[in-house]
């Protein structure tokens, strides 16, 4: 079959015949529809730091995406939940089921975690084996919105963690797509007022189509302050940090109530110089760090939200590629002009 | 009346006679019996950036103390709650009432707190007034006891919050008093294990005192190792930071096990360098400042703990001195081979 | 002044002159606009066992209600908080502030409670007098809107209480005017399914238009296997009993899932048989008993739906009468034809 | 092997020689030393209307268990985290893992719940073949502990679901085994004061030896009465309702305070009239139906409070017999002298 594959240690990602994958007793063997393309996918592709720490090429890349089953193991057939041709999408952490996390009901920290496209091949293939407790029916939901429910999860988890949502004054910082699928989240999930903070005008116009009631330029506007005016003088109860900059930390950490709560998601590549006294302590903040995706609750509201038609990421999506042309993907995510990309690979 | 006060914008404190103070409609004016010596009150003694900034002398210092009501303001008397002669403590953080905060049941949070010995008048005195809602009767609480239970209280809101402490591995960094008292507030909530860290050799025999499993001196041992295998390789569920310290704050974040919270009290006087990525993000650990007390379930639980005997906070009160042996007190503490110190004002 | 007044220990109400409240240090008069006539003011109208078993007359009835502030006690004042002119609404519920419930952050349960138009003069009036901490500013919500923010903050209590609301499937039943405010407040805070069950179709009308995805009727639906089927065969995730009927509890507790939960707010005017095996225990239920609104939580929340329009109330508002035709508004609730009645008293 | 099996439909069980059990490539075959015997063995001894509706005879009986690993299957020894002679204990409820309840952490209420001993053959024979998942080593805990781990996690389950335990006022209804647990599990969790309530003195005495400050005999004592003179006037902030009779739970009503938890573990035959108005509306009251122990949360602090010496469970075991002797061990449970009963079956 066709795969995009990390092919050895360097920059760049080539398509290559590679072998169908097996598919095991427990397995589930999805012949991929659409996949979306992610900042991780960005970081492998450059070799940075992070991705040559990690992969170990050959490995086939990516982790987003929907498809219909094309086969079913022994075991997975037994269980009677899916059947040939379900059109499925995939929590991408393989956990072990065993450890601490797993048995508490934090799988999402499993300390044995694979992640697909990353740990093991991935979904830029025709053809992908997964867990068949990884996988979970459409029933309803457009496969395209399919192939980008792992990163629209990690906006439930972010938006949803600590149940501050309903009625409250969100604040999202940086809007990226995980950023944009959160502010879809908030207004979903019950905010009153909704604020996105971004340097980027196409992600701006971007949360604002998925619900933001005011959008911010940290370049033109005083983001804590306008968040003070907007909010009684509180400031915003709950902050989602999806930027991964100090300089976004430094704007949750202000623009957060007294007694708020930041989620940050958004993963940085360097420290951040943090006045806890002030910003923390004195306030009596709550910071959480969000991984994943709780297995299973979050894909459960988010499946709700998205049948219920609450919430409807379709905006997000804004740049649709064939696999072989990856080059064109990357290049679009790099000029900053792209909300989601996503690759259309069988259907 | 006499009372410790700092007089002028400078080092020291002086006994002064001052008035006594009045007692207003809805006050208790209290006859101190003892008080005891903060960290704060070093602050404010050496006259630090933040001392400096906060406080307007002429103001009497002091905000721990225990005595017995002198006089009820009318408002007090008709609640009929209090009687001449009761023995009371009380809470030194005077609130509005009608801040989001106060309205929403995080009145330790208010925007208008008021700290006595700090923003107003305070305990090291022969009288105090305070507001009737801020006063408890100790009712069977030694009154030694009642003069630290503001500290104590500090120390229950840090084991408490996140309602993680039953049957988990605690570690307290920093064994200062509150530190101490943490420790035994641990054991008190019911945590299985509890593991104590400080570079102090006095402070550590305090910690094992109040009930450590296990105590652990950064200078020697490797704390992260130590709680893994102290920890069947899970790392501490809940840490209480104690120290405010940036290596304090270090290792608190390495020695939390995924998915597991740090609570932080200790006070720093600098910034810390945090790799979220790294200890918070990929961790998915919950982060919480503590400030004072929750008013007043914080009071209600340490009242139960203390009538009950499951927390004997006597180890850790080690030096008793009169009020115009001040110098001695701070000279003690900043030995460091103090626990807490504590005036006996009045009987 | 005039006002509505139950003036014997019997049946029905008069319109009489009776002194204006004075305004004490604490307090804030307020000259009524609108009142809300409630389900206790019929059983207080028919004097039932319930009735006659708590109230004192005279006392002039009404405790939902808005108006303008017309005097401000002196502490009142002080607090600067409210001006004269600015347009409120109050909590109903004057509460103690010193007993456990009103320290831990449930006032709402505090056990020397005073409901006005109950055990004190209440709203069916010119003018009312009300504690400051009660009174709360209508800042652009219409004020025959602020004139039901008590039932409507009953619903939300109702509907937020266990933090399930956000994705999940909703079953209220009894469509009375709370019933109906529950409907549009399960909306508002994101709930992706929301059934209403009643077996009056005005009510059900009513429903409908708050939002209600599905409605049923008792009489003619098998309400237990619809919700079933409405839920992917596992039942409401969360059930809003709002009929106080035997009946009632029986269909929530059928009919919710495994695991789900049950807020009961309609008030039964008898017992009820419970299967705790069947339908609690092997069901792992929660069951939770709805006082009043939290104070001021559940305010605050309600205050934002309304400010951002994500609940819109005024379907449920079906009667407006002047103070002196209350017997018309008796008589159109007693005939089951009305969603929420209306007094016009001032303006 | 030898086993005890309820053979027919009808009162009884015999002793028998069955075929080993069978060990699929998930499964850990375990060599039986001890076993607990549980009401519902009673239950199912005695034929009445559950069992004979649940039960398909012939089957093995037997839920409650500890020995030692004697053969692993395939994937299970993959998995390493077992070895033969590891001496454990195992969770008797065997569980779908792909219902809503499973996938959001609430796997003890699976729809499709096997229970060992009653839908499958259990533990009262000489070998029994368990699911690995279900399976934990015992490191440390005594065999005799490790067979009891199964009521004594429900106690677990109840005395912990809220939050409330730690410096509260608990009050255990009814003292069979379980409720003497809970009460050590109480006390263990950081209780204040624990009341235990029941008619047989010996029970009583059970429930003194394992932690109770005051034991209560509703034929003598007024029990709602005493537990407001032992809690300030206040109520129980906790309840914990072990008898499942309907004057157990209306105890438990009426002596849980405003705002208190009642979790209901006994398992009632019949229904009972319930006063919601009275007792749980407006008390503000939450109730919760326990079922089985939460998968793994429970265990995990029971193990930690086990190894910790918190909770030292063995006075609350009285009475050990072989296998053979099932009939003398159903006689003592009947004459209500017995604390837990275990039967001694391999070593």
């Amino acid at each position: 079959m066709r795969a995009l594959v990390k092919e050895t240690a360097g920059p760049g990602m080539v398509v290559r015949d590679v072998p169908k994958p097996t598919c095991g007793p427990n397995d589930v063997l999805i012949r991929v529809h659409y996949a979306g393309v992610c900042g991780t996918d960005l970081h492998i592709w450059e070799w940075d730091a992070w991705a040559s720490a990690r992969l170990k090429p050959p490995v086939v890349i990516g982790h987003e995406f929907s498809g219909e089953v094309a086969e079913l193991g022994r075991e997975a057939a037994a269980a009677g939940l899916l059947a040939i041709g379900d059109l499925v999408t995939a929590e991408g952490h393989i956990i072990c089921g065993h450890c601490l996390q797993c048995r508490i009901g934090e799988g999402h920290l499993c300390r044995r975690t694979q992640i697909i496209g990353v740990d093991r091949d991935g979904a830029f293939a025709e053809y992908i084996a997964m867990p068949a407790g990884n996988v979970m029916k459409l029933e309803g939901i457009p496969p395209e919105l399919g192939a980008v429910m792992d990163p629209m999860g990690n906006a439930v988890h972010t938006v949803l963690e600590g149940g501050m949502v309903v009625g409250s004054r969100v604040l999202v910082v940086g809007c990226g797509p995980i950023g944009c699928f959160a502010v879809g989240v908030a207004r979903a999930a019950g905010a009153a007022v909704v604020i996105a903070s971004d340097f980027n005008p196409t992600r701006r116009e971007l949360a604002s189509r998925m619900g933001a009631h005011v959008t911010l330029d940290p370049a033109a506007d005083d983001v804590v302050a306008r968040v003070r005016q907007l909010t009684e003088g509180d400031g915003a109860d709950l902050v989602c940090e999806m930027s991964g900059h100090p300089a976004g930390h430094a704007q949750a950490f202000a623009a957060a109530r007294l007694g708020g709560r930041v989620n940050l998601l958004g993963t940085p590549s360097r420290t951040t110089e943090v006045d806890f006294a002030r910003d923390v302590i004195f306030k009596g903040l709550t910071l959480y760090g969000v991984t994943g995706r709780r297995m299973y609750d979050t894909w459960d509201v988010m499946q709700r939200f998205l049948r219920s038609g609450q919430l409807d990421p379709r905006p997000v999506i804004t740049h649709r590629y064939p696999l072989d042309r990856m080059t064109d993907a990357i290049e679009v995510i790099k000029e900053g002009q792209a909300g989601k990309v996503i690759l259309e690979i069988g259907s």
